[in-house]
């Protein structure tokens, strides 16, 4: 498999950042994972108009000509790597570059950014969308800028690893009795038909899939509302989903042992799902 | 300069870390900055010990004979960089490993963790030890488990970018109305000769130079409260100073434009100077 980096493909097992790459150092950067099937991709203006909001977001002076290659980069990534047919993903991460000494203010004149490209072939898990999935509840530890898509992602992988001990999908995080986000998908709430969503703020990422499942919500003349809903009610919900790039419309019908609802995925989950799968796969 | 890297010792602007390092794309890591005095190491046991809590605080498995190599490491390239004379500090991270492709939760099985080390010639900053130094308010945005020593190291960057953008040196770290932190050192206030510290939880870091002030205070029955201090009470305080391992103890004589007491360094912090010094260069 071959992956780009600072202007170059090398082999992944080869390509290696300096140890002074403020990445390593401080996890000083942001990413995007984007969805393509059959070369095309889903969402990639979305994504790189969120990749300039993080790098303006962590002061990363990456020239908008930089930014402009990257869709080029993505395909020539691809096709090296022949993931332009079926299903893939495009990895893509930019850091503040390498500085040395390390310093924890930035360089000054700054340093040329780092840019990291991969590519994977990529299985949707459908059998999970079918049958659900379960998940615990997590305190959400992370930062108050959970908006920006940076790689300080120890509070996320720390959950994912929790709910994978514990034998189960994912997590749902709780920051002040609500329900924030999973580690690596938004939340949506189902209650009487309605789509209730945590709003976007700093304190969850508002994710590509979230603004696609709004989207489809309108069009479907499904209410939708942007409010916390509170850990109490959770039990009390008919149904509650996740949204993510490489989760697509994940119903959870299970969380603590508990059933969400009836247990089973719900007419409002599937009715997103059919018009999710429309826009990725024959959009 | 020669670093070291997983069992080689390499030039610094040669050694270089896979990108499917999980310190490059999670900041999955731990880190400790240690001081040496003409070869003679201050607390090392302590930050030896608080870099195994952090590697089982993010169940990095690294073997613990790996970690009692750590000083002899540490004085080969201290004496390859001819660092064993005069004042120098030794960096170390440890990361999870390098695993492909990116999953959040841990490689299972777990891979060979990243063991990173660099020294570097240090001059303590004795001028601004004297003369104090000024700093502002900012949020303190950072996650719940502040206890560790990630290298999830975003909020204190740019809580430190904060500070030099607005022309002073430093940074206090407000959370929920009450001083915890600076970016990177803890703060003691002083009020009517007692000192207050942010008691050791998961919202500070609970700093070897921390400890050093406690014990130091203790022995010269300087009454001491692990107590956080209000952001309301800051301006009545008589003191406040920095305590870290470069930064060394510090006052803080300027927060927000306004004078902290008589706007001088005052008699706590030149008591707790002395002793510290004493222990750092006689010790």
């Amino acid at each position: 498999m071959k992956v780009y980096l600072n202007g170059d493909y090398h082999d992944h097992d080869k390509a290696a950042v300096s140890v002074a790459d403020r990445g390593f150092v401080f996890g000083d950067g942001v990413y995007e994972v984007t969805r393509v099937v059959d070369g095309r991709f889903f969402g990639e203006q979305g994504h790189l108009n969120r990749l300039r909001e993080g790098l303006q977001g962590l002061k990363i002076n990456m020239p908008e000509e930089e930014i402009e290659k990257i869709p080029q980069i993505s395909r020539d990534l691809l096709k090296k790597n022949g993931h332009t047919k079926g299903e893939a993903t495009v990895y893509l991460q930019v850091t503040r570059g390498a500085a040395f000494p390390r310093t924890h203010q930035f360089p000054d004149p700054p340093v040329k950014p780092t840019l990291f490209l991969s590519t994977g072939p990529f299985t949707a898990h459908k059998d999970l969308h079918e049958s659900g999935v379960d998940a615990i509840t997590v305190p959400d530890v992370r930062w108050s800028r959970c908006n920006l898509k940076t790689v300080n992602l120890l509070p996320n992988t720390l959950a994912k690893e929790q709910a994978h001990a514990a034998g189960v999908n994912s997590a749902v995080m709780i920051r002040d009795g609500v329900i924030t986000e999973s580690p690596n998908a938004n939340i949506f709430c189902v209650k009487d038909g309605t789509l209730f969503t945590y709003p976007a703020s700093n304190y969850i990422l508002n994710g590509i899939t979230r603004r696609t499942v709004i989207q489809i919500a309108m069009d479907a003349a499904i209410p939708l509302i942007e409010e916390p809903v509170r850990m109490d009610d959770l039990f009390e919900l008919d149904e509650l989903f996740f949204s993510g790039t490489t989760t697509d419309i994940q119903p959870v019908t299970e969380i603590d042992g508990r059933p969400i609802g009836s247990g089973k995925p719900g007419a409002v989950v599937r009715k997103i799902q059919e018009g999710y799968r429309e826009l990725l796969y024959n959009g």
